[in-house]
C-alpha cells in the first residue's frame, strides 16, 4: 500500500503517523513545500516574542524522528499536478527538477493561505521587506530577521483576530510597540462581541495602541518606515500608523487549487468537501486539515481551520488510507482558546447570533463569578456568557474570559463536553464537578452561569425569585 | 408552609435558600448547634495556615444576609427530639431553656462527626487541650487559640486523608513542623494508591515528617508536649512522635441519632437512607448532606460526604419541601480534588479496585503528559491514570496528579462530564477540546491518556503499533 500525502503540517503528519501506526508495511510519503515537516505554526507568536529561543524548537518532532518511524519526506517540493487516473503526483524540487510518485491512496493536506486584504501598495511594501504575512516557519524567520536587522521598535499589526492578538502580546513582550488595526468594531471577530470587547482594556493596559473600526486603506514604505493610511468610522479625520514593520493577519482561505484541478468538490467557504471519513469523492483521494470543510455538531458542514481539528481529521484520513474504515471524524463543537497577556478568552459551541442563524431559538445570560473561594488568596472573577435554546434548554454555546490563573482553557472544555453530549442547562447544574477552596467554588462558575440562565430565561419551575442562592458568594 | 431545617451548614442552608427562592411565602427556620450558619468548613485549613486572616471570613454569607432573605435562624440550639406525629421539633438553647417549633416539612441536615480512633489516652489528652479534632468553626478557633497560647512549633497530624494533607500544608505554611501519621501504607486512602503515592515526595520535600503504615497506639501529655506512641509495620522498633499539639483527622461518620429516633431508615455506611428527592420515607421528612447516603451514577447508593454534594442535595430537599416535586438529585460520579502545597491531585469515577468490586471488568493505563507545549515556558508534566471497562470501553475513572499551575481541577471535570454521560474511551479521544500552545497540547493530556489506554487495552482496530503518534511530543 503506497500512501502519498501532500502537506507536512498538522493534518499531513497526523495522517502519516496514523497510517504507519495501523499498517507498518505501508509506504508513506509526505511531500511538503517547505523544509519544516511537523512544525507547530501555532507557536510562531512565541518565537517572535522571544519566549521560544529558537525557531527549531517549534518542531513537534524532528525530521529524524519522523524518518525513524518509516515516513518518507520530500521537502521543498511543490506539487504541480495530481493524476487521478494513473495514480501519480508530480512535484518540482527547489533546485528545479521534476519528479513523481505513485499512490494507491492520496491525502491532500495543503492547508490554508493568508488572505491578502485589499490595501493599496501592499504587494510593493511586501517586496520592500517591511510588510509580512505570518503563516509559515519561513514567514516567522523572515520577520525575525527583519526585526533584528532594522532593530524594530514599532510594529503595525493589521488584524485583531486571535493570531493578531497573540502577535501583539508577543511583540510587546519583546519590547516592540504595537499599533493594532481592526476593521470590525471589536477585537476577535470569531468571539461573541459582548465578551470579546472585555478583552480590549487588557490590550490597552499592556501598551497596545488599539484601533478598532479602522480600515487600512493604503501602505507605503519610506527608507526608514512603513506608513499605513487609516480610515476610521469613528472620525472624519484620516489617520496614519507609522512603524518599522507591518504584519498582516486578516484570516486565511483554504488552499484548494490542486484538489480542484484533480476534480474535488468544494463545500463551505470554498473548502474541499469531505465526508466524515475524509473522502473527497475522488476514488482513493482523501483530504484533511485547514483545506477542508469541518463537520460541526451544531452547524453541520462549516469551515473552521484549527490545529486540533487538523490533527483529528488527519488521523482519520491516515486510518482510512490504510483501510481502517471504522474511523470517522466525530465532528467539532467549535472550541477555541487564546491567551492575550494575562487574560484568556475561550469559546465553545455557538454565539447567540450563530445559533439564531442556525435555526435555534437562543437566549443568553452573562454571569461574573469567582474562580475560587474569595477568602483564599488570589481569587479572580471570570465572565461567562451562556447561550441555550429557549424551547429545549439545550446548551448551545459558552464564551468565557478571565485571568490566566483561572483555568479558562479547561473550564471551556467542561462546556465543550456538555455540548458534545447535547446536555441541557439544567443538567449542567447537576454535574459533579471538583471543589476545593483554593481552586474552586462549591457550585462551579459554569454552574452559577447555568443557574443565572435558568433564572433569567428558564422554565418557571426552576426560576428563582431573585435571591440568588448560588450566585451570592456561594 | 412551615419548613424547619436541622443543621446550618452547606446542606441546611442550601435547602433554606432554595425553599425561600421557590416559595417566598414559606416560613423557613434553621436550627443549628453552633453560632456559625453557612460557614465554609472546607476553609478551616486555610484559616489555620494564616492565609485566611480571620475565621469570620470563612462565612459563605453573613447571618444578616441570610436573615435578610427571610430565613429564621436558631443558633446554639441543640435539637433534642423530633415529633413526627405532632410535627414539632424540640430544641434546647445554650442558656438551657427549651423551645419547640412546628413544621409542615422537616429537613434533617445534621452532617457528620469526626471518627474517634481507638487510641489509648485520646480523651484525656483532648481534655488537657493538646489534642483536637477538626470539624467545626469552634474546633478551628480552639486550635488557633492553642497554637497561639503555646506558641506551637511542632504538630502531630493523625491521619493523611485529604483534610489531613490540607492541614499539613496549612501548618507548614504557618511555620509549624508537622509529623504526619497514616495507618495505611500510603496517603489519601480514597485515591488510587498508584497515584496517591506520587504525592508523598511533595510532602517530604516541603518538610512534612511523613510516617505511613504507622498506627498511633496511645497518647499522653506532659506539661509541655503531647507524645504519641507509634506502631509501625515497617519496623519492630516502637516509635514516638512528640509535638506541642496533635490533630486527629481520621474520617467522619454520619450524624444520624435524631433521624433514627424519628424512625428513619439507614443505608450505606449507616447514613440516613433517602431517595433522589431526599425523602427519608417518613411523611414530610427530608434529609440531605453529610448525614445521608449519596446516589452514585456508577455505584448506586453509597456514602461519600462532600461539600459539593451537600449543596446539591440540600437544594433538592429545599425544593421538595415547598412542593417542587420535579427536582431530583442527579447523582454524583465521585469527583474530588485536593491541593497539597504546589501539587494537585484529583479523581472522578472509580478506581480500578472499586470498579472490580462494582462488577465491572476494569483495566487501567498510566500516562505522563505535558500540560502545554513544551517549547513554551513553564510546561509541567501531569500523571493520569485512566480506568475503563475492558469489554465495553466505557470510561470508569480517572485519577490525576500535577502542578497547581496545570489546571488539574478542571481537567478532572472534563473527565467527570464524560463519566456522567457514560462516554467510551474512544469518544474521549474525539472530543473537541481547547488548544493554544501556552495552555495546552493539540491532543489534550486526557486524550493522550485515552490513546494510551486504547493502545494497551483497547480494540484491535484502534490499537497502535507502539509508535505513539499522540504521545510523542504531540
Amino acid at each position: 500500500m503506497e500512501v502519498v500525502i501532500i502537506g507536512g503540517s498538522d493534518a499531513g503528519i497526523a495522517a502519516a503517523l496514523r497510517a504507519r501506526e495501523l499498517d507498518p508495511s505501508a509506504k508513506v510519503t509526505v511531500i511538503l513545500k517547505d523544509a519544516y515537516p511537523n512544525f507547530s505554526i501555532c507557536g510562531i507568536p512565541y518565537y517572535l516574542s522571544g519566549e521560544v529561543a529558537n525557531w527549531s524548537n517549534l518542531a513537534h518532532r524532528s525530521r529524524e524522528h519522523l524518518e525513524g518511524l518509516g515516513i518518507e519526506l520530500r521537502t521543498e517540493a511543490r506539487v504541480t499536478s495530481i493524476d487521478t487516473q494513473g495514480h501519480r503526483v508530480q512535484y518540482q524540487l527547489r533546485r528545479g527538477s521534476h519528479e513523481d510518485v505513485h499512490w494507491d491512496r492520496l491525502i491532500i493536506a495543503t492547508g490554508a493561505a493568508p488572505v491578502s486584504p485589499p490595501i493599496l501598495g501592499l504587494a510593493a511594501a511586501q517586496q520592500n521587506g517591511r510588510v509580512y504575512f505570518v503563516h509559515t516557519i519561513d514567514d516567522a524567520r523572515s520577520i525575525m530577521d527583519a526585526i533584528q536587522r532594522m532593530a524594530a521598535r514599532r510594529a503595525i499589526i493589521i488584524g485583531a483576530g486571535y493570531i493578531g492578538l497573540e502577535l501583539a502580546d508577543g511583540l510587546i513582550t519583546r519590547g516592540i510597540a504595537v499599533h493594532q488595526l481592526e476593521a470590525l468594531p471589536h477585537v476577535l471577530p470569531t468571539i461573541d462581541p459582548e465578551i470579546a470587547r472585555l478583552l480590549e482594556p487588557e490590550l490597552v493596559a499592556k501598551g497596545v495602541e488599539l484601533a478598532t473600526g479602522t480600515l487600512a486603506t493604503s501602505i507605503e514604505t519610506t527608507g526608514t518606515s512603513v506608513r499605513v493610511a487609516l480610515s476610521t468610522s469613528n472620525t472624519d479625520r484620516p489617520g496614519l500608523a507609522i512603524g518599522d514593520i507591518a504584519i498582516v493577519v486578516t484570516g486565511v482561505r483554504p488552499e484548494t487549487g490542486l484538489a480542484v484541478a484533480a476534480g474535488a468538490t468544494l463545500g463551505a467557504a470554498g473548502a474541499i468537501w469531505v465526508d466524515r471519513r475524509m473522502q473527497t469523492g475522488i476514488e482513493g483521494v482523501f483530504a484533511a486539515g485547514d483545506c477542508v470543510i469541518t463537520h460541526h455538531r451544531l452547524l453541520g458542514e462549516t469551515y473552521l481551520p484549527l490545529g486540533t481539528t487538523a490533527h483529528k481529521q488527519g488521523r482519520v484520513a491516515g486510518a482510512q488510507a490504510v483501510g481502517n474504515s471504522g474511523e470517522e471524524f466525530d465532528g467539532i463543537v467549535g472550541t477555541q482558546v487564546v491567551k492575550v497577556f494575562g487574560q484568556v478568552i475561550a469559546r465553545t459551541g455557538l454565539t447567540e447570533q450563530e445559533a439564531l442563524a442556525a435555526g435555534f431559538n437562543p437566549a443568553s445570560a452573562i454571569t461574573v463569578a469567582d474562580d475560587h473561594k474569595r477568602y483564599y488568596p488570589g481569587a479572580e472573577t471570570l465572565t461567562i456568557k451562556i447561550t441555550g435554546d429557549r424551547s429545549t434548554h439545550r446548551l448551545l454555546g459558552v464564551t468565557m474570559l478571565g485571568s490566566i490563573t483561572s483555568a479558562i482553557h479547561k473550564r471551556i472544555d467542561v462546556a465543550a463536553v456538555a455540548l458534545s453530549t447535547e446536555m441541557t442547562i439544567e443538567r449542567l447544574m447537576d454535574l459533579d464537578l471538583a471543589y476545593t477552596p483554593p481552586l474552586g467554588t462549591p457550585w462551579d462558575a459554569l454552574q452559577i452561569a447555568a443557574s443565572q440562565w435558568l433564572g433569567e430565561i428558564g422554565a418557571s419551575d426552576r426560576r428563582p425569585n431573585g435571591i440568588g442562592s448560588l450566585h451570592d458568594r456561594a
